[in-house]
């Protein structure tokens, strides 16, 4: 059998899918292994720890066939591994963090956090518990358990394949987009396969590919050149926290539409395609704004939650302060008061723009006796993917052959800033494609990765592998 | 000369008046003696200068005739000085305290705090610098020479007086109103003299006799049940800092009318001729604004400034705060967000039945999905005087008298609560009158009180005792 066939023969996948099936308990053995290293990246004390993590990774994939090595940064090291595909196949650059969110606070965990056990679960059944089980380390695995399996079998995967794995996402990636950029060559790919989202919900695979873009800035009123007494002062003197507050309260319509100038200018909307699968998830908005306490939703009207969460761009005012803010009272009239506002934004929509309008409308609105000033501006863009591309295709095929469902295309109303610097640096589309659940706990104590998502997700990353290298897949 | 003769005498009070102009230098001395104790008030540290105050002051109306004594209280203790008058003559009460503010911060005092000099002012000639020399010791003392003139002439005192005071004005006055209350019947009095306010300029003496009260709240607005992500959750999550400026900027109008139900309803506005008075004094509202780096009013329309400090009620946002107030961004959607307000009353206006209708207002303005709290209200009424009392008229004319200028009548935007409680407590008017000067940096460092404001308020209240004995004062 030559290497073009390995794709297209759906008993040379069979094969893969059996030997993956027959190595379930030896590959839950080696996640367990990663798990146990406690690399947390935020705490300098666990340095070594992500040190040994990095390693682990590099010697996983060399043991399977992959050139691998740990690489320096100023920060993390970082994992890059190669393995050569069919001849003909184009390379894929697969992204993946081998670093963890501290376990804290400890005493919440019902087994200690690096100790990984298999324990059961009411709803799901067997899961996976300790902090990376889920976010990211299990769903790295599933990635490279399906590449060990294709290399079992056959010595060489259906494509070329590049992996790269960092140790900074959880906090912050500061050298990632450094080394995309010294690395571009080495790194260069036709698509980067992303795994660290979600599923729908755990039977239903999802493919996430619209990505708001944010974009901040922090605003202060000033008034008077000191704090005035409110006697002394209260009646003729600017009260900077009540001219914030107009300004604020302006910011949005009474159809909680934001009244920046252009600020849907440049919004491309989904397709009638996309909205109706939507609309046919039958998401249901009131369980999700009711587990946070909500009874119903306070946003744009005439869009649905999920589309105010996935398409529609929102004006924040995620903090604000002035004044006395202890306890009791005091009698002042601050001498100035800010709030620090962001911008989630949708394809097409750029930060600057909207910062600018942002600017236009303040100055717009401004008593002529207050003064303003901006600072801490900054943002990125919305990703939103061509879900039209053969590749994409070929994905949800064969997700949809694994999980016997299409997979939903959804959006991420958060912003994944590694997938814009994978745009920016390197050229590449992305495929994000995730096994985690809502409730995983990620970040929080007891995180657990559902066995089912562990072993299916392999098995999803086996198809997927062999549907990329099928012929129409990069048309 | 039968003691009925006292005031109605001119050459009665011209001897007191020859009297205290012999005695000047040692009356400096004695207030320099006062001023050297440093009677701080809020430092537990300096509780045995307090009492050593109290104990000069007792000591020091003992000296001139007056039955006294110090009296202890939980915090605190008062001083109370009794000493008869003409036999016909109705009873005054003497407010003043002896306690002072910290002197920090140290290093910005040209002088020692609590050693006190007499120095030369640019503008003022001899002033005299230490801490308590304008607020109130200098103020008390003016009083107290003005009583030993009287009796070193004629061994008893125009009218009959008691003198109160008391070591904790600058610490909130806790042990004021529970005192007065268990002293009532000691303490009764015709009328209440407080000088412990200010001249209109250096050279036109003022009686304060409006001030306004106090309304204060805690208010709360609560959307989720935690905070959000503004990702995972901005478009449809309610955020309650957007809800809380919503409700700030809705409690003004376009004319800076403050729009809570009912709020203008109880006010009394100022007489035509008390507001032609005010017209007259042609105050500078620019300099007064610029002073503090604003160019214009941003109070209530059709309102002069001297109006809307003294006779017009305003809503203040004293504090505001919600989400993350740090450095930096933090896409957070609070769970809550908190405005400290208070309202500045005009006679008649009741504090509980403004924050009724703050309840009112934001109950009817509040999205149904948000919940709202209120927290440490409070507040006094605002306070004013019967300018067309016989009391009134006498203390203006002697005023009008030693200054060749007549009063001027003043309101105060900020409220004194002490008044608040003579008048509830003891039911007497008070009388205003007190010799500071707006840039005598009380609470600061340097301060200063003129030597002219020293002498010539001596000499105020010497002719004020004088004419509250005359016939018709208490008619």
């Amino acid at each position: 059998m030559s290497s073009s066939d390995l794709a297209l023969n759906q008993s040379a996948l069979a094969e893969v899918l059996d030997t993956l099936g027959r190595g379930e308990d030896a590959a839950l053995a080696r996640l367990f292994e990663l798990l146990a290293i406690p690399s947390v990246s935020t705490d300098p004390a666990f340095d070594a720890d992500c040190s040994k993590a990095a390693a682990w990774c590099a010697a996983a994939l060399r043991e399977i066939g992959f050139q691998a090595e740990v690489k320096p940064t100023s920060g993390k090291p970082m994992v890059v591994g190669n393995c050569h595909g069919q001849d003909r196949g184009a390379r894929v650059l697969f992204y993946g963090h081998y670093d963890v969110q501290p376990p804290d606070p400890l005493e919440k965990w019902i087994t200690p956090p690096f100790s990984p056990q298999l324990m059961n679960d009411a709803r799901y059944g067997k899961v996976i518990v300790a902090r990376g089980a889920s976010d990211d380390k299990g769903q790295v695995m599933t990635f490279i358990e399906a590449c060990r399996a294709w290399l079992d079998c056959y010595g060489t995967l259906p494509v070329n394949v590049t992996v790269l794995l960092e140790g900074e996402e959880e906090s912050g990636s500061p050298s990632l987009a450094p080394f995309l950029e010294s690395h571009a060559n080495e790194l260069k790919a036709d698509l980067t396969l992303v795994c660290d989202t979600g599923m729908w919900d755990s039977r239903t695979p999802a493919i996430t590919a619209f990505l708001r873009g944010l974009a901040f800035s922090e605003l202060t009123v000033a008034g008077a050149s000191r704090d005035l007494h409110s006697g002394l002062y209260g009646g003729p003197a600017l009260n900077p926290i009540r001219v914030l507050s107009e300004l604020l309260a302006k910011m949005h319509d009474e159809h909680g539409r934001v009244t920046l100038p252009g600020f849907y200018n440049d919004v491309v909307n989904p397709s009638p395609k996309q909205l109706a699968q939507w609309r046919a998830l039958n998401f249901d908005a009131t369980a999700f704004l009711r587990a946070v306490g909500l009874r119903m939703s306070a946003g744009e009207t005439g869009a649905s939650v999920l589309e105010q969460l996935w398409s529609r761009p929102t004006a924040e005012i995620n903090g604000i302060f002035g004044g006395y803010t202890g306890t009791g009272t005091k009698t002042v009239i601050p001498a100035s008061a800010t709030a620090k506002l962001s911008f989630r934004l949708v394809p097409n929509q750029e930060p600057r723009t909207i910062l600018d309008g942002l600017h236009r409308f303040v100055m717009q609105h401004l008593p002529s006796d207050a003064t303003v000033s901006f600072a801490g501006e900054g943002g990125s863009p919305a990703v939103g993917f061509d879900t039209s591309a053969p590749t994409f295709s070929a994905a949800a095929k064969a997700l949809e052959a694994e999980w016997e469902r299409a997979p939903v295309v959804v959006g991420c109303g958060g912003s994944i800033p590694i997938v814009e610097s994978f745009r920016s640096k390197l050229g590449a589309q992305a495929l994000l494609v995730g096994f985690a659940l809502d409730d995983d706990r990620i970040h929080a104590p007891n995180e657990k990765f559902n066995l089912e998502s562990f072993k299916k997700g392999a098995r999803s990353w086996a198809r997927i592998l062999g549907a990329l290298a099928e012929a129409n897949a990069w048309a």
